[in-house]
């Protein structure tokens, strides 16, 4: 077998068997194959695709390329969630402690944020004392502890996956269904857990600009978790306009406690709700219920006390300081240095959400590159969001630093000029989107 | 300008502006761009493909990144033959001459054949003393000479096009029309003759297996030429059999000398004569001739002692040996060691012309590595050809090898299975196919 005939099948639009895509897998982890030949056939996938098979056979291949984390110490049914991201996107957190509600156990390895702003354990991360490098060896306790255990990059896991996206980023092959899928799955399956939850986010502010590609995506992981023997579900969210009320690391911690005390985002409850209710069924927990009542079930222990109750006890079992055994105590506090106010009457339309994600980031609530420092006070709070009627001079959302940083004013004020420009305001309203547009599994 | 953003504008079919070729081809050319981001743009133009503008563009940009040579110091115009290879092709080799009584200077530059039978210099090779390494800076003397030079491979025309094509050949990424015109119309346009001709062979024993792919790719080297400003004309020719009597370098001398002598081959005389005509034409040296006038003009020009006393000054030129003052010396002379028989009546239907090539490179005629040394002796002659009836036992070919070369009895009953089977004999005749099949300009 060598790698210029494989190249050769594919560049033909043939299909590549399962030892082909190890041999090309393997010889990737172990750089016996040259980067140019990778490369090339990257862009011979990206061009010519994959059918499943492919893609589950190149995923396996990628998640054994390194250690795959065996979570059978839990005893029981396990979860693992992604989310393909976006911006004000605070549903992991929501969703580990209602789950928690139902003995769900969750294993959630997730990577920092860059660009855009903070990732998940960013976000844990603006609080004092949370620890999120957790060795995979400590798992065990921590899951023994509370149910749920969060960690940040986890360096052996799917060793292929890193050195192929590396060379993606490089190369103009990051955009192909059957590389972001396998991409994906690859680290999921490593992960371990039994059920793979997957929030396949749409629209200006995510990766997947339309439904059809987010649905295709979606298809995709479903089609790879269950050709390697994972429950797999997936649902597609409206990522057209920021997720919440708001977005930076703080302000977001700040927006899940409100949400755990009942005034959520009606958005955001809905998202954590649906995925609940899917893990939930998919885990064989839902003892009976179905349909709403489910949903009414998940919605009422998001808010009663017992997922907050979960929520502390995952912040005190990782280190994090709680004052009145609730609440976080946070690094830094956002004060709102700036508001943004509508320009004329009307209605808002449409807000460019991945331009509200860098102009988050510029105020200093994401990375620009992986070692800078974060403000995790930074952010955006959304006071008028898609379809709300505003008039002239109306605050549409307020920019954020942390008490502790500071921020120079022409930053401030290009930002705002930034953000102006994310807002359409026409005389007509839009039309209603729901937030969760799909379930698949 | 960056390399990633070429890349990612190809891969979604754009098309890519002379700057941005350019800093491509300097980039490979100065190793400033890494081959796993070259090995992907190629990819990505396999599967996209380039219009005529791109094409030339490329193809310009590969002709500057080494010596374009000048050829003004020839005071007249010259020319520039190239052919896409085949079994038993030797055109060149009685063209030159020819064009040289119309008063037509050329300068042939050709490399070494590897696979198949040898390439044009190889064929001169087989002659005793012949130099055929000649440096560009010595041209001129040779030129003021006899009119003619014939040279082997130049290491500084187009340096980026050997870099380039090395990648190519180990990513899966030879097979592109836009990437072969180019590559090949880029040495031509650094070879610096005013007129270009190629002769663009198809059928089983060319790099183009259809007329249609054939057609393609003369059609897009024409364009690159007429892009570059160059006088091009192409001609398409028949391959799908070996072309004359024989293939094999001292046999194909031995047939050219026969074909001087007016007992050639007429599908070789045809081919070198309708070439001849389009490049005197295009060289503006038709003395009014035209149409079958000028065809005929070429036919006797070839056979009347003309072309040959010219053959002989060209020969005698480059420091080959020449008894009687025509004849070449050879290093060694084929040796008729087996003749392979038609096992059934019927008539040759069809000639699997790349086996044949693969069975005379076998018998040593041509080499497997660069570093292989060629049995000049050795080859096939052919007693049959495509449409000829012929009787079960009646010799359809001999297979020889040189009279100072050994070869094993395995080896030849081991070629003679290959011969056979590559002759197709059926009890219907085959339709017949004209050898030019198009000429372009």
């Amino acid at each position: 077998m060598n790698m210029k005939d494989i190249i050769g099948k594919k560049r033909y639009g043939g299909t590549l068997t399962e030892e082909e895509i190890k041999f090309f897998v393997d010889g990737v982890t172990d750089k016996s194959i040259p980067d140019y030949q990778a490369s090339a056939l990257l862009m011979a996938i990206v061009l010519n695709g994959m059918n499943k098979e492919e893609m589950t056979c190149l995923t396996m291949a990628m998640a054994h390329s390194g250690t795959i984390l065996d979570l059978s110490f839990a005893d029981d049914i396990t979860v693992d969630k992604h989310s393909t991201g976006g911006v004000g996107d605070k549903v992991t957190i929501l969703l580990l402690p209602l789950l928690a509600t139902f003995g769900i156990k969750t294993v959630k390895l997730s990577g920092r944020g860059l660009g855009f702003t903070g990732g998940t354990v960013d976000k844990f991360g603006s609080i004092e004392g949370f620890r999120y490098e957790i060795p995979a060896s400590e798992f065990p306790y921590y899951l023994k502890k509370c149910g749920m255990v969060i960690s940040g990059p986890s360096p052996n896991l799917a060793p292929a996956d890193k050195i192929l996206y590396a060379l993606r980023d490089v190369t103009g092959t990051v955009d192909s269904i059957p590389l972001i899928a396998s991409s994906i799955m690859s680290k999921k399956l490593a992960g371990g857990a039994d059920v793979i939850v997957l929030d396949v986010t749409c629209g200006s502010g995510a990766y997947m600009k339309t439904f059809d590609r987010a649905h295709e995506l979606a298809q995709a992981m479903i089609d790879i978790g269950n050709g390697a023997g994972k429950k797999t579900v997936a649902v597609i969210t409206d990522m057209d306009q920021p997720l919440g009320g708001s977005c930076g690391n703080t302000l977001e911690m700040q927006e899940v406690l409100r949400t755990f005390a009942g005034k959520g985002n009606t958005d955001v409850v809905e998202v954590v709700c649906r995925i609940a209710a899917e893990c939930i069924k998919a885990a064989g927990k839902a003892n009976g219920l179905s349909g709403d009542d489910l949903l009414y079930a998940c919605a009422t222990r998001l808010t009663d006390g017992s997922a907050l109750s979960k929520f502390a006890e995952l912040i005190a079992s990782q280190g994090g300081d709680l004052k009145d055994k609730v609440n976080p105590v946070f690094k830094d506090l956002p004060f709102e240095a700036m508001r943004v106010t509508a320009p004329c009457d009307g209605y808002v339309y449409s807000i460019k959400t991945d331009a509200i994600g860098n102009a988050a980031n510029h105020l200093g609530a994401g990375r620009k590159t992986v070692n800078d420092q974060i403000d995790y006070g930074a952010g955006i709070k959304f006071y008028a969001k898609r379809g709300d009627r505003v008039r002239k001079g109306d605050v549409l959302c307020s920019l954020c630093h942390g008490t502790k940083a500071e921020l120079a004013d022409e930053v401030l004020f290009d930002v705002m000029e930034e953000v102006l420009a994310a807002y359409e305001i026409r005389e007509e309203a839009p039309e209603e989107v729901p937030v969760v547009m799909e379930v698949l599994s």
